[in-house]
Order: C-alpha cells, then sequence, then structure tokens
C-alpha cells in the first residue's frame, strides 16, 4: 500500500473541526502529549469534577463540617445522582441510587434476584463475563448453600440454556474484551418468558450509548461510575432494581437503606423504593466527583455521544487496517455498531508488548488477558484525530522490526 | 452558686499552652468562632488531606489517569492504610484492610464468623448497639436462613448471655450514646471460654484510644474512617481479621479480593491474608483523605492522644457541673477513663431543643434520641478553652428562660 492511499492527518482535522462535541474537551484536563484510549478503564478528568472536590473538601468537610450532611445536601446525593443515571440509561424515576461499588451491588441484586425465584437454583452466566461477576455470583451461590450454583455458558448459548432451574441470568452487556454487546431487549425477553429474571452489568454501558431499561422491562442492572462516566478512580456504582422488584429486601440492610436513618431505630424498615438498596455511608468526596462527570453527558445528550462513538470507532478501524494490514492483527469488535459497545478490540500475538510500545508513543490503550488491544472512544474528550495519531503509532509499533 | 467559685477561662488557657499536642490544632483547616465537639461524627479536615486530594485529583487523575492505579500506588492502599490503622489498634501486621463501608464489612466479618461456628444459630448482640450493626446482623441472618437468628441483650447481659448456640457476639466496643466502653479483653475471652467468637465495631474507638487487638485475642473487627480517624465524610471503612480466621472466604468475593486482580481469572482464587476482604475497586480520592487522617495519629501517638482526651472529658465535666447543677441534666458517662471513649453524654429532658441553642451559639455537639446531649472530644484539635467555652454556652442556654 502507497503511502499516498492513506487518510491524511488534515482530513481527519476537519471532522473534529465540524463535530459539535468538540467543545466538551475543554471541560476537561488532559495531560499534553497523550492519546488517551483508555477511557473505558478510567474516565479522563472532568475540570468541573476537580472544582467540586475542592469546595466538598475545604468548604463543606472543612467548614460546614457535619452540618454539610443537611446544608450541602451529603444525604441527597446517592439518589440525587442515581436520578440523573437513570435518564442516561432509560430507567424509570425512582429505580437507580447510586452506591458501593459493581461488585457489592451485583451481591444485592443477585440476592434479591434469588429470593423472587426461591425455587430455582442456577445463576447462569456468560463464560466471558467480567471476573468479578463471575466472582460474586460464585460466592453468592456457595454462601446461600441451598444447592444454588453457576452455571457459565459462551455467549451464544446463554438465551438456550435458559431453563426451568434458572432463577436469574446475569450478563455484561458489552464484552470487556472483544466490545461485543448483548440485545438486552430481546435477551430480557427471552428470559422472561422462561420465568427467569436478568441481572445487566451495565459497566461498559451506562455514558457509552443510550440503554433503554425501562422500554426492555429490564428487572436488575448494576453499573460503574469510573469508566465512561467520568467518575474518577474507584467512582461508586449504581443500581438499578425496577419498580415492580423494590419491595423485596437485599441482604445488606444497613442503616442508609432505612427509611428513617437518623431516627435510630433498633429494627430495620426499608427506605421506599430503591433507596433500600444503599447501605452503609458513602463516600462523599467519590461520589462528588462522579456527579460532575454525569452532568457533562446529560448535558450533551447520550444520542450525540453515541453517535460520534460510532464514527470514531469506524473511522479507527478504517485507519488501522489502512496502516496494519498483514501485521497480525484480527479485529474482534462487530463492525455493526448495534452489536458493539463504544471500544475496538483487535487481537494479537505479540499484544502486551505492543500496548506497551504504544505507551511509549504516548497512546494509552490497555492490553487483555491473553491477546488483546483494546481501545476505547470516549466522545466528550476523545478527537477524531486521536484515532488517527493512534492508528499511525500502531502502523508505526507493527512495522517496527 | 456565685461566679467567684467558677473555675476561670485565663486558667484554662494556661493548659492549653501547655498542651504537647496543641500544636497539632494548626495541622488542621477549621471554621472560625465555631467549638466543634462532634469529631465522633465527623472528624475535622486534615490540611493535609486537602493537599492530597487535590493532588490526587489532579495530578494523579488528571495527568496519570490509568496509568496511576501503579504509578501512584492506587493498587495498595487498602493494605497500606489498613496496615497503618492496624497499628493504632494493635492488630497483628497484615491483618487490617480498609475497604467498603463499616456496614458492608460487618456484613463479611459476620458471615466468615458463622461459616467458623455452623453448628450455632445466634448471633448476640447488645440492645442498644449501634442501629447498622443491628439491621446488618438481622438481614444476615434472615438471608441465611437456616434457623439463624438475632438475640439482643442489654450490655451487663451480654456475657451470661453467651450459650452453646451462640456462635458470634457482636459488640460495639464504645456506646455511641453514652460513651460505655465494654472491656475488649474480658469479652473476649469469656466468649472463648464458651465457644463463640466476638466481632467488635470500634466505630468509636479508632483513634479514640489505644485498643490491643492482638493482646486480646480478638477475632474480627470493623471500624469508620470518618470519626475519631478525620478520613472525610463516609470515609471507607476498616476490617480487621485475626491471622488465624483469614482463610476462611467471605461472601463477598470481588475482583480486589482476587489473588491477582488483573489476571481476569475465570475463577475466583482469594488474595493471601486480609486483602481478600476487598471487595470491588475501592474509592480512590476518599481513600486518600482517609490516609492523611491516620498519618496524623500515628504521628502524635495514640498514648497522648488518649492522655488528653480523658483531661479534656474530665475538664468539661467539672464544668458543666461548675454551671449546670440542678439544671436537669444528668451525666450518662462513666467518669471511670477505663470505662469510658472519649465524649462524654448528658441526658436533659429538652436535648433536642438544647442541642439546637447550643448550635446558635456556635457550639457543636450533637442529639441522640431520646434525651441525649453527646460532645466528642478529638486531641488533635480540641482545646481546653473549647470545653471551658462550650460549658459556658450550655449554661447559658440551660439559664435562658
Amino acid at each position: 500500500m502507497s503511502a499516498s492511499s492513506r487518510t491524511l492527518r488534515e482530513e481527519v482535522e476537519r471532522l473534529d473541526r465540524e463535530d459539535p462535541l468538540a467543545p466538551f474537551r475543554e471541560r476537561f484536563l488532559l495531560p499534553e502529549g497523550i492519546v488517551y484510549l483508555d477511557g473505558n478503564s478510567l474516565g479522563a478528568l472532568p475540570r468541573e469534577a476537580a472544582a467540586r472536590v475542592e469546595r466538598a473538601v475545604r468548604e463543606e468537610w472543612g467548614k460546614g463540617l457535619i452540618r454539610s450532611w443537611r446544608d450541602a445536601g451529603w444525604i441527597d446525593l446517592p439518589l440525587r445522582i442515581g436520578e440523573k443515571i437513570g435518564r442516561l440509561v432509560g430507567a424509570e424515576p425512582g429505580s437507580v441510587v447510586v452506591a458501593d461499588s459493581t461488585s457489592v451491588n451485583l451481591f444485592k441484586v443477585l440476592a434479591a434476584a434469588l429470593s423472587h425465584r426461591p425455587e430455582r437454583k442456577t445463576i447462569l452466566t456468560e463464560r466471558g463475563n467480567f471476573p468479578t461477576d463471575l466472582y460474586i455470583a460464585e460466592g453468592l451461590a456457595s454462601f446461600v448453600g441451598k444447592g444454588h450454583s453457576v452455571r457459565t455458558e459462551p455467549a451464544e448459548k446463554i438465551v438456550p440454556s435458559i431453563g426451568r432451574d434458572t432463577a436469574v441470568v446475569l450478563l455484561t452487556q458489552v464484552d470487556y474484551r472483544t466490545g461485543a454487546r448483548h440485545d438486552l431487549a430481546r435477551v430480557t425477553g427471552e428470559a422472561h418468558e422462561r420465568g427467569a429474571l436478568v441481572v445487566w452489568d451495565l459497566a461498559h454501558s451506562a455514558g457509552a450509548f443510550p440503554v433503554d431499561l425501562a422500554g426492555a422491562g429490564a428487572d436488575f442492572a448494576v453499573g460503574c461510575g469510573y469508566k465512561y462516566l467520568c467518575g474518577g478512580p474507584g467512582a461508586p456504582a449504581f443500581v438499578y432494581v425496577a419498580p415492580r422488584h423494590q419491595r423485596n429486601v437485599q441482604p445488606l440492610s444497613g442503616w442508609f437503606g432505612h427509611a428513617a436513618p437518623f431516627a435510630f431505630e433498633a429494627g430495620y424498615r426499608p427506605a421506599p423504593g430503591v433507596g433500600r438498596y444503599v447501605c452503609g455511608t458513602s463516600p462523599i468526596l467519590s461520589l462528588t466527583a462522579l456527579e460532575a462527570g454525569v452532568d457533562l453527558f446529560l448535558e450533551a445528550g447520550m444520542d450525540r455521544v453515541r453517535e460520534k462513538s460510532v464514527r470514531l470507532a469506524d473511522l479507527f478501524v478504517e485507519l488501522v487496517e489502512e496502516r496494519c494490514g498483514g501485521r497480525g492483527l484480527a479485529l474482534l469488535t462487530p463492525r455493526e455498531p448495534a452489536r458493539r459497545g463504544s471500544q475496538v478490540s483487535f487481537a494479537h500475538p505479540s499484544a502486551e508488548g505492543v500496548m506497551k510500545a504504544l505507551a511509549a508513543r504516548g497512546v494509552i490503550g490497555d492490553f487483555r488477558p491473553p491477546d488483546i488491544l483494546r481501545f476505547g472512544f470516549a466522545p466528550l474528550y476523545g478527537r477524531f484525530v486521536d484515532a488517527w495519531d493512534a492508528a499511525e503509532a500502531l502502523g508505526a509499533v507493527l512495522a517496527a522490526p
């Protein structure tokens, strides 16, 4: 392939100039000289998050002290931010709350799902599910210890494997390695027809594309605050519980899930609605950062975010194929937009070394065992020239002797 | 009582001048014009916490991005801060980790304790225990659903009630209302003689006085980062597991408790030691603040902290009794230092209104139902004149018509 057949950087710069989301990049604090394609592991820092955290520390904690639980609205953060995330994932009002980590929330919703299907003993999940989903399911099944077990199947066998003993299907909507996306509405419908419930892990969905939990008749979902949502390292996670399932109690019945935490009653009386999915006291500084990230997505609108995400990923695949044909890369991510999230993954036999070499050139993606190069596209701060620069760097790394 | 019999503020100012811990006050950012006696609800802001959080946000998150998991040591925070807290509570090396909230950690250790005593079905706890301890025990017992139950008894009946069916005794060492302290070593020994394990909630102990978990042969403990330890609002909590109990698995088996989280293995393989008590990804910004608070206690030394705490509380009781005799106050906190934590509580029939009137005068303590005025003493930033000013304000409020 001759150099002249390649897409020029100038052509791509035009895409950024015409991009209606381009101004959002200025709302982030980004390091110089880095092409950051790992927002699916840790989203970049919104300027507003830095400002709000500093205010929460110096004003709310430092000056307001204990009074800030009320005066600065700390007490409202889990439901307030949950409500905002709910709008990003198509949840009914009052059905999302921010609390704990994705792992802890998985435990809550899986336990709740089992309590809805006491006669069924199987948690059905995908063999390649994100490990913590598998670990939590395993830990829960073993802890319950009433003949419960976890069954894993490859993605294509999930629906046919839903049987009379399947209490709950646990799936991550977007595969963290390949970026392939399950059809949330279809799988939910199939599971319901067979009498099973579904728990969706939206770790790589929330902030990546519009999700319609209510429209799909979803049961439960969890998701991550620190990836696409730009909530900061280890940001608290969210949990969705369909209104029709909210009357059940989940086992982590802590005081912040009580109807009146500050009445200090001796018996547990769950908060109405999804509020009972909060357990202990929430980490306020981390919650504060998360809200700033979520607000940016509400402002930009998930449809616009998704449209750019698809274009960024398509461009990247096209540019990589221009530059790296015959270099041992195999595209793992489905080309059809409806079947993928907001990442592009390639297999390569030297993936780990290739990713290190890219990092040395200032291109940050990540390696996932055994042989995966993963590149995430975050349309609020990612540019079309980032896709160009990354493809160019990948071409150079793979061409190096 | 004539005014001349009262201790003068000048006399108390001398105590501050001679106080070896007085310089620590400058290490905190405190609001003007406030006497803060609520560090047992939310500890004040260490200057270093503000600086470190700002660095964690702008440098580690903003510039380091995903690389900070390794380069800024985020991955080490739960065990590193746990080890430091372990030194404050007399834990064996490698037996404390920071994770989740106190409530979530209670669930883990109670579940682990039950797994050590499968033939016993009772969680024995104190009727007046902090509500979340009761709620979590209740939620767990009901979730396990194999005949388990929670039995509550008043403090003085706990030891005599430990029986053949008692799997675990769950106690908060210091009563959040009265400030009365259990003898941790004695109760632990009595429980062990009867074949039961003990879970200690150190929410009002860590950072309040020296604790000797290893010396007492303790089994499990949890504690709070945001009270005396000054870790910030909703700071992550800690969990202690005696080395002899660390081989058991706890049910919240998330990926950060795995031996190799980033190997993405399909099966759960618990981390060696107490590391398996971490579940999901930790809220890094909140952890960063916590470490700054903990470091101040290590620098000051718990013996010095405790010595001043006793003197502050004694002085406050003395001054209140000088000023408020016959005003309807009843001291709830034991006078003997070994039998109390770092707070002073009085009952008063109009406690809620009295506390509001104190707040209007700039004195912040808190009200606990039904009739308790609670004043916490935090020797790293609390002064002897604070005790004087608070007693004076309380006298004025109670004397008002």
